[in-house]
Protein backbone atom coordinates (compact mmCIF):
# COMPACT_ATOMS: atom_id res chain seq x y z
CA UNK A 1 0.00 0.00 0.00
CA UNK A 2 2.93 2.54 -0.25
CA UNK A 3 1.76 3.71 -3.41
CA UNK A 4 -1.49 5.05 -1.23
CA UNK A 5 0.84 7.24 0.56
CA UNK A 6 0.05 11.15 -0.71
CA UNK A 7 1.73 14.12 0.05
CA UNK A 8 -0.56 16.95 1.71
CA UNK A 9 0.28 20.58 0.79
CA UNK A 10 1.50 22.06 3.65
CA UNK A 11 1.81 26.02 3.30
CA UNK A 12 4.43 26.67 6.40
CA UNK A 13 7.99 25.48 4.77
CA UNK A 14 11.31 24.77 6.08
CA UNK A 15 11.98 28.34 5.09
CA UNK A 16 9.20 30.13 7.50
CA UNK A 17 10.16 28.18 9.84
CA UNK A 18 13.84 29.20 9.31
CA UNK A 19 13.10 33.24 9.09
CA UNK A 20 10.80 32.82 12.26
CA UNK A 21 13.97 31.73 14.25
CA UNK A 22 16.34 34.33 12.34
CA UNK A 23 18.97 31.39 11.29
CA UNK A 24 19.33 28.58 9.50
CA UNK A 25 18.57 24.77 10.35
CA UNK A 26 21.75 22.34 10.53
CA UNK A 27 22.94 18.90 11.99
CA UNK A 28 26.23 19.81 13.96
CA UNK A 29 27.37 15.67 14.46
CA UNK A 30 30.20 14.83 16.76
CA UNK A 31 31.67 11.52 16.15
CA UNK A 32 34.56 9.68 18.22
CA UNK A 33 35.26 7.00 20.84
CA UNK A 34 33.71 6.78 24.12
CA UNK A 35 34.72 9.73 26.66
CA UNK A 36 36.81 11.39 23.72
CA UNK A 37 33.98 14.53 25.01
CA UNK A 38 30.86 14.46 22.47
CA UNK A 39 28.36 14.87 24.56
CA UNK A 40 30.25 17.47 27.05
CA UNK A 41 31.02 19.73 23.62
CA UNK A 42 27.61 19.32 22.67
CA UNK A 43 26.65 20.23 25.81
CA UNK A 44 28.87 23.62 25.72
CA UNK A 45 27.92 24.40 21.96
CA UNK A 46 24.16 24.30 22.81
CA UNK A 47 24.46 26.62 26.07
CA UNK A 48 26.40 29.52 23.49
CA UNK A 49 24.39 28.64 21.06
CA UNK A 50 20.96 29.23 23.27
CA UNK A 51 23.12 32.62 24.81
CA UNK A 52 22.70 34.02 21.25
CA UNK A 53 18.92 33.13 20.73
CA UNK A 54 20.03 29.87 18.62
CA UNK A 55 16.99 27.79 18.65
CA UNK A 56 18.57 24.22 19.00
CA UNK A 57 17.78 20.50 20.30
CA UNK A 58 20.59 17.69 21.71
CA UNK A 59 20.12 14.17 20.32
CA UNK A 60 22.23 11.61 22.05
CA UNK A 61 22.30 8.10 23.10
CA UNK A 62 20.24 9.07 26.72
CA UNK A 63 17.41 10.55 24.80
CA UNK A 64 17.33 8.27 21.45
CA UNK A 65 17.78 4.51 23.37
CA UNK A 66 15.58 5.24 26.06
CA UNK A 67 12.77 6.42 23.48
CA UNK A 68 12.48 5.80 20.19
CA UNK A 69 14.98 2.96 19.84
CA UNK A 70 14.60 1.30 23.20
CA UNK A 71 13.51 -1.52 20.45
CA UNK A 72 17.30 -2.27 19.52
CA UNK A 73 19.95 -3.78 20.86
CA UNK A 74 23.75 -3.36 19.90
CA UNK A 75 24.35 -6.08 17.23
CA UNK A 76 25.77 -4.72 14.15
CA UNK A 77 22.30 -4.24 12.65
CA UNK A 78 20.40 -2.81 15.14
CA UNK A 79 23.30 -0.29 15.38
CA UNK A 80 22.88 0.57 11.90
CA UNK A 81 19.29 0.80 12.40
CA UNK A 82 20.24 2.97 15.45
CA UNK A 83 21.61 5.42 13.35
CA UNK A 84 19.14 5.36 10.39
CA UNK A 85 16.55 6.28 13.22
CA UNK A 86 18.10 9.00 14.43
CA UNK A 87 19.30 10.36 10.71
CA UNK A 88 15.64 10.57 9.76
CA UNK A 89 15.12 12.31 13.32
CA UNK A 90 17.80 14.97 12.87
CA UNK A 91 16.34 15.43 9.60
CA UNK A 92 13.13 16.73 10.86
CA UNK A 93 14.58 18.61 13.22
CA UNK A 94 16.40 20.74 10.44
CA UNK A 95 12.96 20.85 8.53
CA UNK A 96 11.58 22.46 11.39
CA UNK A 97 14.11 24.85 11.23
CA UNK A 98 16.11 23.85 14.55
CA UNK A 99 19.98 23.38 14.87
CA UNK A 100 20.34 19.68 15.80
CA UNK A 101 23.55 18.89 17.96
CA UNK A 102 23.86 15.14 17.84
CA UNK A 103 26.53 12.94 19.81
CA UNK A 104 27.21 9.27 18.47
CA UNK A 105 30.16 7.50 18.29
CA UNK A 106 28.75 6.57 14.47
CA UNK A 107 31.88 4.36 14.26
CA UNK A 108 31.98 3.34 10.52
CA UNK A 109 32.06 5.82 7.31
CA UNK A 110 28.97 3.57 5.68
CA UNK A 111 26.65 4.17 8.06
CA UNK A 112 27.89 8.39 8.63
CA UNK A 113 27.90 8.50 4.75
CA UNK A 114 24.13 7.44 4.81
CA UNK A 115 23.04 10.05 7.81
CA UNK A 116 24.66 12.78 5.45
CA UNK A 117 22.14 11.47 2.40
CA UNK A 118 19.31 11.33 4.68
CA UNK A 119 19.92 14.70 6.39
CA UNK A 120 21.66 16.60 3.34
CA UNK A 121 24.97 17.00 2.84
CA UNK A 122 24.55 20.97 2.40
CA UNK A 123 22.92 19.98 6.39
CA UNK A 124 25.67 18.27 7.90
CA UNK A 125 28.98 19.07 9.76
CA UNK A 126 31.23 16.64 11.05
CA UNK A 127 32.66 16.92 13.76
CA UNK A 128 35.39 14.33 14.51
CA UNK A 129 36.31 14.51 18.40
CA UNK A 130 39.89 12.51 17.49
CA UNK A 131 40.50 12.72 21.65
CA UNK A 132 43.36 9.78 21.64
CA UNK A 133 42.36 6.27 22.62
CA UNK A 134 44.92 6.31 25.60
CA UNK A 135 42.94 9.67 26.69
CA UNK A 136 39.46 8.45 26.66
CA UNK A 137 40.68 5.06 28.27
CA UNK A 138 42.17 7.10 30.99
CA UNK A 139 38.76 8.87 31.59
CA UNK A 140 36.11 6.37 31.01
CA UNK A 141 33.40 8.21 32.62
CA UNK A 142 31.27 5.74 32.17
CA UNK A 143 33.32 2.44 33.03
CA UNK A 144 32.81 0.82 29.75
CA UNK A 145 36.65 0.16 28.43
CA UNK A 146 37.21 -1.36 31.89
CA UNK A 147 34.39 -3.45 31.32
CA UNK A 148 35.28 -3.92 27.72
CA UNK A 149 38.91 -4.76 28.35
CA UNK A 150 37.85 -7.66 30.92
CA UNK A 151 35.36 -9.09 28.01
CA UNK A 152 32.62 -8.01 29.94
CA UNK A 153 31.40 -5.92 26.76
CA UNK A 154 32.03 -7.45 23.47
CA UNK A 155 32.22 -4.98 20.33
CA UNK A 156 33.24 -1.88 21.96
CA UNK A 157 34.82 0.75 19.75
CA UNK A 158 38.24 1.35 20.17
CA UNK A 159 38.73 -1.96 22.11
CA UNK A 160 37.47 -5.17 20.55
CA UNK A 161 35.52 -2.61 17.33
CA UNK A 162 36.88 -1.01 15.03
CA UNK A 163 36.30 3.05 14.58
CA UNK A 164 36.87 4.28 11.02
CA UNK A 165 38.32 8.01 11.08
CA UNK A 166 36.33 10.22 9.39
CA UNK A 167 38.47 11.42 5.80
CA UNK A 168 37.30 14.54 5.41
CA UNK A 169 35.23 16.13 8.98
CA UNK A 170 35.09 19.74 8.52
CA UNK A 171 36.71 19.82 11.87
CA UNK A 172 39.00 17.90 14.04
CA UNK A 173 38.79 18.54 17.76
CA UNK A 174 41.18 16.87 19.94
CA UNK A 175 39.58 17.50 23.59
CA UNK A 176 43.66 16.50 25.48
CA UNK A 177 44.93 19.63 23.14
CA UNK A 178 42.16 21.52 23.21
CA UNK A 179 40.12 23.02 26.01
CA UNK A 180 36.17 23.34 25.77
CA UNK A 181 36.30 26.83 25.07
CA UNK A 182 38.80 26.75 22.47
CA UNK A 183 36.56 24.02 20.99
CA UNK A 184 33.54 25.64 21.12
CA UNK A 185 34.74 29.19 19.82
CA UNK A 186 36.45 26.84 16.80
CA UNK A 187 32.78 24.87 16.09
CA UNK A 188 31.05 28.65 16.41
CA UNK A 189 33.38 30.17 13.64
CA UNK A 190 32.93 27.33 11.44
CA UNK A 191 29.03 27.05 11.79
CA UNK A 192 28.38 30.74 11.76
CA UNK A 193 28.05 31.50 8.30
CA UNK A 194 26.35 28.18 7.72
CA UNK A 195 23.52 29.87 10.30
CA UNK A 196 23.17 33.09 7.93
CA UNK A 197 19.73 33.20 6.75
CA UNK A 198 20.26 33.49 2.92
CA UNK A 199 18.26 36.70 1.63
CA UNK B 1 24.55 -3.64 27.36
CA UNK B 2 21.70 -1.72 27.94
CA UNK B 3 22.25 -1.04 31.45
CA UNK B 4 25.65 1.02 30.04
CA UNK B 5 23.48 3.85 28.23
CA UNK B 6 24.19 6.80 30.63
CA UNK B 7 22.73 10.29 31.07
CA UNK B 8 24.40 12.80 30.50
CA UNK B 9 23.67 15.84 32.32
CA UNK B 10 22.46 18.85 29.35
CA UNK B 11 22.03 22.23 30.82
CA UNK B 12 19.82 23.45 28.44
CA UNK B 13 16.23 22.21 29.32
CA UNK B 14 12.88 21.12 27.73
CA UNK B 15 11.92 24.81 30.14
CA UNK B 16 14.47 26.67 29.23
CA UNK B 17 13.39 26.15 25.01
CA UNK B 18 10.34 26.77 26.52
CA UNK B 19 11.34 30.08 27.94
CA UNK B 20 13.35 30.88 24.70
CA UNK B 21 10.24 30.43 22.37
CA UNK B 22 7.54 32.28 24.95
CA UNK B 23 5.40 29.31 25.06
CA UNK B 24 4.53 25.78 26.74
CA UNK B 25 5.15 22.90 23.88
CA UNK B 26 2.74 20.27 23.29
CA UNK B 27 1.28 17.49 20.91
CA UNK B 28 -2.47 18.19 18.96
CA UNK B 29 -3.05 14.92 17.94
CA UNK B 30 -6.02 15.00 14.98
CA UNK B 31 -7.78 11.05 14.69
CA UNK B 32 -10.57 10.62 12.54
CA UNK B 33 -10.99 8.64 9.14
CA UNK B 34 -8.99 9.05 6.20
CA UNK B 35 -10.38 12.33 4.31
CA UNK B 36 -11.93 13.65 7.35
CA UNK B 37 -10.07 16.51 7.60
CA UNK B 38 -7.23 15.85 10.02
CA UNK B 39 -4.08 17.24 7.41
CA UNK B 40 -6.48 20.19 6.66
CA UNK B 41 -6.74 21.20 10.20
CA UNK B 42 -3.26 20.73 10.63
CA UNK B 43 -2.16 22.95 8.30
CA UNK B 44 -4.97 25.61 8.90
CA UNK B 45 -3.98 25.59 12.48
CA UNK B 46 -0.30 25.55 11.95
CA UNK B 47 -0.70 29.08 9.72
CA UNK B 48 -2.39 30.65 12.67
CA UNK B 49 -0.13 29.56 15.12
CA UNK B 50 2.44 30.26 13.15
CA UNK B 51 1.36 34.26 12.73
CA UNK B 52 0.82 34.67 16.19
CA UNK B 53 5.15 33.50 16.76
CA UNK B 54 4.54 29.92 18.05
CA UNK B 55 7.17 27.62 17.23
CA UNK B 56 5.33 24.35 15.56
CA UNK B 57 5.73 21.31 13.49
CA UNK B 58 3.78 19.32 11.76
CA UNK B 59 4.16 15.75 11.44
CA UNK B 60 2.19 13.67 9.51
CA UNK B 61 1.88 10.59 6.99
CA UNK B 62 4.02 11.97 4.28
CA UNK B 63 6.92 13.11 6.71
CA UNK B 64 7.21 10.23 8.60
CA UNK B 65 6.14 6.69 6.23
CA UNK B 66 8.77 8.07 3.45
CA UNK B 67 11.67 8.94 6.08
CA UNK B 68 11.86 7.07 9.49
CA UNK B 69 8.91 4.48 8.88
CA UNK B 70 9.92 3.57 5.38
CA UNK B 71 10.77 0.08 6.32
CA UNK B 72 7.05 -0.61 7.97
CA UNK B 73 4.36 -1.43 5.94
CA UNK B 74 0.61 -1.75 7.12
CA UNK B 75 0.60 -5.05 8.80
CA UNK B 76 -1.58 -4.39 12.68
CA UNK B 77 2.08 -5.21 13.78
CA UNK B 78 3.84 -2.61 11.53
CA UNK B 79 1.22 0.10 12.05
CA UNK B 80 1.37 -0.28 16.19
CA UNK B 81 5.46 0.51 15.77
CA UNK B 82 4.62 3.17 12.80
CA UNK B 83 2.79 4.84 15.94
CA UNK B 84 5.20 4.09 18.50
CA UNK B 85 7.82 5.69 16.77
CA UNK B 86 5.46 8.72 15.93
CA UNK B 87 4.85 9.12 19.70
CA UNK B 88 8.57 8.99 20.27
CA UNK B 89 9.59 11.92 18.20
CA UNK B 90 6.42 14.10 18.89
CA UNK B 91 7.88 13.60 22.41
CA UNK B 92 11.48 14.91 21.25
CA UNK B 93 10.00 17.37 19.63
CA UNK B 94 8.01 18.43 23.30
CA UNK B 95 11.33 18.18 24.80
CA UNK B 96 12.42 20.78 22.25
CA UNK B 97 9.73 23.48 22.88
CA UNK B 98 8.05 23.16 20.25
CA UNK B 99 3.98 22.73 19.57
CA UNK B 100 3.77 19.24 17.56
CA UNK B 101 0.56 19.03 15.21
CA UNK B 102 0.48 15.12 14.74
CA UNK B 103 -2.35 14.28 11.39
CA UNK B 104 -2.59 10.26 11.65
CA UNK B 105 -5.82 8.43 11.48
CA UNK B 106 -4.70 6.10 14.77
CA UNK B 107 -7.98 3.68 14.89
CA UNK B 108 -7.15 1.70 17.94
CA UNK B 109 -7.72 3.40 21.23
CA UNK B 110 -4.83 1.04 22.90
CA UNK B 111 -2.18 2.63 20.45
CA UNK B 112 -3.46 6.20 21.36
CA UNK B 113 -3.18 5.09 24.81
CA UNK B 114 0.28 4.32 24.59
CA UNK B 115 0.97 7.17 22.83
CA UNK B 116 0.05 9.10 25.77
CA UNK B 117 1.73 7.29 27.70
CA UNK B 118 5.12 8.51 25.48
CA UNK B 119 4.14 11.70 25.15
CA UNK B 120 2.79 12.56 29.17
CA UNK B 121 -1.05 13.04 29.04
CA UNK B 122 -0.25 16.48 30.30
CA UNK B 123 1.58 17.19 26.65
CA UNK B 124 -1.48 15.26 24.61
CA UNK B 125 -4.70 17.31 23.81
CA UNK B 126 -6.69 14.64 21.48
CA UNK B 127 -8.69 15.97 19.00
CA UNK B 128 -10.99 13.89 17.25
CA UNK B 129 -12.41 14.75 13.62
CA UNK B 130 -15.65 13.21 13.50
CA UNK B 131 -16.94 13.70 9.97
CA UNK B 132 -19.09 10.82 9.50
CA UNK B 133 -18.03 8.03 7.25
CA UNK B 134 -20.74 8.98 4.34
CA UNK B 135 -18.89 12.60 4.07
CA UNK B 136 -15.14 11.26 3.75
CA UNK B 137 -16.09 8.70 1.42
CA UNK B 138 -17.73 11.14 -0.97
CA UNK B 139 -14.64 13.80 -0.44
CA UNK B 140 -12.20 10.24 -1.15
CA UNK B 141 -9.12 12.95 -1.48
CA UNK B 142 -7.06 10.38 -2.40
CA UNK B 143 -9.27 8.02 -3.70
CA UNK B 144 -8.46 5.34 -1.25
CA UNK B 145 -12.44 4.43 -0.25
CA UNK B 146 -12.83 3.24 -3.73
CA UNK B 147 -9.84 1.48 -4.16
CA UNK B 148 -10.73 -0.61 -0.70
CA UNK B 149 -14.39 -1.23 -1.38
CA UNK B 150 -12.93 -3.20 -4.46
CA UNK B 151 -10.98 -4.41 -2.42
CA UNK B 152 -7.81 -3.19 -3.45
CA UNK B 153 -6.91 -2.32 0.16
CA UNK B 154 -7.45 -4.59 2.93
CA UNK B 155 -8.02 -3.15 6.48
CA UNK B 156 -8.81 0.17 5.11
CA UNK B 157 -10.44 1.61 8.36
CA UNK B 158 -13.88 2.54 7.96
CA UNK B 159 -14.27 0.18 5.31
CA UNK B 160 -13.05 -3.14 6.06
CA UNK B 161 -10.86 -2.13 9.42
CA UNK B 162 -12.65 -0.65 12.58
CA UNK B 163 -11.88 2.81 14.05
CA UNK B 164 -12.39 3.15 17.74
CA UNK B 165 -14.07 6.39 18.58
CA UNK B 166 -11.96 8.38 21.77
CA UNK B 167 -13.82 7.56 24.73
CA UNK B 168 -13.25 11.63 26.19
CA UNK B 169 -11.36 13.58 23.64
CA UNK B 170 -10.52 16.96 24.29
CA UNK B 171 -12.68 18.33 21.46
CA UNK B 172 -14.71 16.84 18.17
CA UNK B 173 -14.59 18.51 15.37
CA UNK B 174 -17.08 17.62 12.34
CA UNK B 175 -15.51 18.78 9.34
CA UNK B 176 -19.26 18.56 7.50
CA UNK B 177 -21.00 20.29 9.54
CA UNK B 178 -18.15 23.05 11.29
CA UNK B 179 -16.01 25.77 8.48
CA UNK B 180 -12.50 25.20 9.07
CA UNK B 181 -12.03 28.70 10.57
CA UNK B 182 -14.97 27.72 12.86
CA UNK B 183 -12.48 24.51 13.80
CA UNK B 184 -9.39 26.49 14.41
CA UNK B 185 -11.13 29.00 16.78
CA UNK B 186 -12.33 26.23 18.70
CA UNK B 187 -8.83 24.19 18.38
CA UNK B 188 -7.29 27.90 19.85
CA UNK B 189 -9.74 28.21 22.13
CA UNK B 190 -8.71 25.29 23.81
CA UNK B 191 -5.16 25.23 23.70
CA UNK B 192 -4.61 29.01 24.48
CA UNK B 193 -4.36 28.25 27.87
CA UNK B 194 -2.28 25.48 27.55
CA UNK B 195 0.36 27.45 25.90
CA UNK B 196 0.38 30.06 28.68
CA UNK B 197 4.18 29.40 30.27
CA UNK B 198 3.82 29.25 33.90
CA UNK B 199 5.96 31.58 35.29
Amino acid sequence: MKENVFNQEYEITKRDRCIQKNHNALVVWFTGLSSSGKSTLANELDKYLYSKGIHTYVLDGDNMRKGLNSDLLFSVEDRKENLRRIGHVASLFVDAGIVCLAAFIAPFSEDRNHLKEIIGYENFVEIFVDTPLKVCEERDVKGLYKKARKGEIKDFTGVNAPYEKPEKPDLIIDTSKESLNEAVLKIIGYINEKLQLEQ
